[in-house]
């Protein structure tokens, strides 16, 4: 399947480790089984809530490895990195080891449109033409701009480029101008799969996105959503939304995110600690009893969340 | 009353505007009413949300005296200006009209804890030790991360420093820090207001704050949160800021936040029209029909959304 | 005289004050008498340099106004301000007043090309379509980065668009660049006057630069500097130049750089206090003997340091 | 020899590349015997103006191995990384083959001091407390502001700190206070070596600064320079600085600089291509006339830079 016309949600993994900090394969394995399961159409590792940077290059491609390998589904490697060789190195080493492609956000220090797009430009090259990439337009986090018609531009230069891995903030305008360049045939189509942890995904989907890249600790929920919008039953998509709307916008909050994820995966039952390697911490004792309310209240109406609590 | 021993909901005003961009004063009046007949505790003008940097200096006056004859209640005005002068005019000048305090956010190039103090220290004695300042903390827009040390050294260094605008993001843990402050006698007593648009107002009241300083375009329904967070009916406030949290997280989209805020007042007869003066822009028609859908949902259990549609 | 034509130095006047912090008045007259002696083409008044954003409204004009009786050569004024209707009245009064045009820097927020030139031209809508302009593009200090074809985008949207500061850096291939749109007919022609201190003023002429906007302590020398290199006696404008580099470059020390140049300007005899309003600082002892010393260097090849000493 | 207590210049040690991107050994030999015979006390590899982030894990290895068994000197090592894994891992590797310590820079997300030091508590933590540590203290590139106060609870916390790559600008009076704090017993000593590509080395030394680490083209000028400060001959140090200083200032502009310096390192015969990794340029024909003219200028006064010529 090639990355451009993919559809659903590619779950963004959590790397699982142990108490100790050494990675833990066997959680690796049931996460893995789980995003599966949950009706994830693919899954993403090694991004930002992946604690990518916080792996040695042995851990890295070991981690991306096995899930390929259990998943059976396309998975794509977030291989950001400070230079173009490491980068190289990482995106050919997935590639060979089935990765579907590779995801490549910009480095924080990109200020004009033509820094953006000959950014990509020679990322591409670096990785080499035959290595689909996606573009992980974050702001929030990489305080890089791109407006749509630089991610047009970007697309239009660079062949391999198959997905948008949308999370600008705030952006459902922009998921319409790009829809827009396709049906003017200014654009080629890819893929628009949306992140920022879901809070916009109700409306994003209206407005043509494709489905989720987001690592929300219900992905399964926004498998159903993404599947209630698609076959337009729009008020049972937002009904569901909204009854995890709580905690998907708990969950948001920078630096506390992957401390609730973690929390509440390790809570399913589907990775065996909670635990982050530094500078990640677990959430404080007051959070995690906000979490449990938030759980317990989902709980009424999504059993999901009752067998979380 | 003093501001530090505030509680409740201090609403952030939007200034009303004309279609040809000139201050609409019946629409002052008209709102200035409303925020008093919600239950607001407070009204703070001339905020980032106010449009204060599109008045020039004889507007922003007559807008802060205005709304202060009117509303019969404390209310604060955001003093934020490039140098000192400025903020020292205009304190001086609303303080004479009657305001209970001004605001004071941090110039975004601050980067050292003591750069903070300082500011702060300098900006007190600039407006006189007799002028009542609310400290506005909001890393999201002005770049300056106080930690709570650093608040606590700002409220210790000034008597005259009676409130904090808290909307940090994520700042749930800074309430808590604050409060333990106190509680150890390392800090005096200072109310904190939350901000945010309201977006984490439900824990942020159980966390310690004693209420809301935002703007969100239903302030009667923050009011009844805050009212029944703090008469301990935990389930019923969160049921009804739940009910609203779609549109709270639609309208903290930053940048369409005031747009989504004005169309909705417009549209609840408080003010005449949604305009704001450039660069501001309207909501486009996607988002007008997406703000009119969560209005529609929430009038399934809140009337007053029922009265805006 | 217009000023797309404008050649030489546009000397950035500092803002004299009384060592309490009341503007002097008979400063400013001495000043602007030793600008016009120095051989300066212009002044310019309330920039950056010139503690702009520690005067309120009232002072701002009437230190324009000043400096605009006595000099009887253009004077451009500083305009930038937080938002559109304080630039606009500020703009228009000085005009009145007999400005020859205005100064606007970037809000320091602006990401992307396209938000940049949106904010130019809703800025000259707003001062009124007379009312010419100067850009300021200082990244280093306003954190802004407008690559030549968004300068040009700007010029060619905008008639009133007239002079480039220039303070990019680096920004000898932005000049470069800027004169060969010229020259194959994509952009009319602007004065280009360079900032930064002067760092780089020797080869910014041969670039093709008209000339200098800065405020360096020997604004005399500088014209000497552009007037040998318009003259294409190379060796003696380096010869000139190099011998003022030291002080030059010490001066172009972010935050200390004023406080170097009033100490120079009163050592001089041109303003009678070193003063500047808070935050600013006056220099440290130490500071103090380095300038001392660099100034007895400069003087043994330029006798204007001499009288300095 | 304990990198506290050294004095000097370490050089900055560009990363030679052939025209076709291959690290280039013979020239990496040719340089470190250059290093060694200019007079310089240490080297520095791997650091920014090494192209670091642009090697990969094992050339970045053998990079640095390949110094250290030529040099017979201390060498630094750059270990700066996105996250702890891969930072430990060079770090280790480096010690094994005979470093003499590494250098850390801070993420550019840091905005609080105890941020900062909480960063480089986990970093001495996370290389071991056996690995010798250099700040790296560079706003302008990191945008990370430490005080003195910060820098002195980075020392006094981690017993394996031992050296300040000083670059802050300006940064004098920092020199200065970190100095008071030694005199005051509140910190213990640890080496200032600054960098800034030398632009501030007159003054530095004469507040305190035990010498240099940077790359300045001519390294033998710094050793120079260093040597006469230390010795009290001020006016032969500032003489021959002046003479440079038009060079190091063209060589300090950012983005131009390293071309510069590779460009003016293969024309002594030092390194035999200029050429960079992507995405770095090589000089444009006009900036290197201006180069050449430079050169030229400086020859009149200096023999080595008429080897250059």
């Amino acid at each position: 399947m090639s990355l451009d016309t993919a559809r659903g949600v590619y779950v963004i993994a959590p790397t699982p480790f142990h108490d100790d900090g050494r990675v833990d394969e066997a959680s690796i394995d049931r996460m893995t089984e789980f995003f599966v399961a949950a009706g994830a159409a693919g899954i993403t590792v090694l991004g930002q809530m992946g604690e990518a940077p916080k792996l040695d290059a042995a851990e890295a491609l070991a981690v991306a490895a096995r899930v390929i390998r259990r998943a059976g589904m396309p998975v794509v490697v977030g291989v950001t990195a400070p230079g173009f060789a490491a980068m190289r190195a990482l995106a050919r080493e997935v590639m060979d080891a089935g990765a579907a492609g590779v995801m490549i956000a910009p480095p924080n220090t990109l200020r004009t449109d033509d820094s953006i797009v000959a950014y990509y430009r020679q990322a591409a090259e670096a990785i080499g033409a035959d290595v689909p990439f996606v573009i992980q337009d974050y702001p929030l986090t990489f305080s890089v701009q791109m407006t749509p018609a630089v991610i047009r531009r970007i697309v239009q230069d660079n062949a391999s480029c198959r997905m948008l891995k949308h999370e600008d903030w705030p952006g459902l305008e922009k998921i319409s101008a790009l829809r827009g360049f396709e049906r003017d045939d200014s654009m080629r189509h890819v893929s628009i799969l949306c992140g920022n942890g879901g809070l916009f995904l109700d409306f994003e989907m209206e407005r043509g996105a494709d489905g989720a890249m987001t690592g929300y600790c219900f992905p399964d929920m926004l498998a159903d959503v993404v599947r209630l919008s698609a076959a337009g039953q729009r008020d049972a998509a937002h009904d569901l939304f909204d009854a995890h709307l709580p905690l998907i916008r708990y969950e948001q909050q920078q630096g506390v995110g992957l401390a609730v994820r973690k929390y509440v995966l390790m809570r399913r039952g589907i990775i065996a600690s909670e635990a982050q390697r530094p500078p990640g911490a677990r959430l404080a004792a007051a959070a995690r009893s906000e979490v449990d309310y938030l759980l317990a209240r989902i709980a009424r109406t999504d059993a999901r969340a009752r067998l979380a609590s």
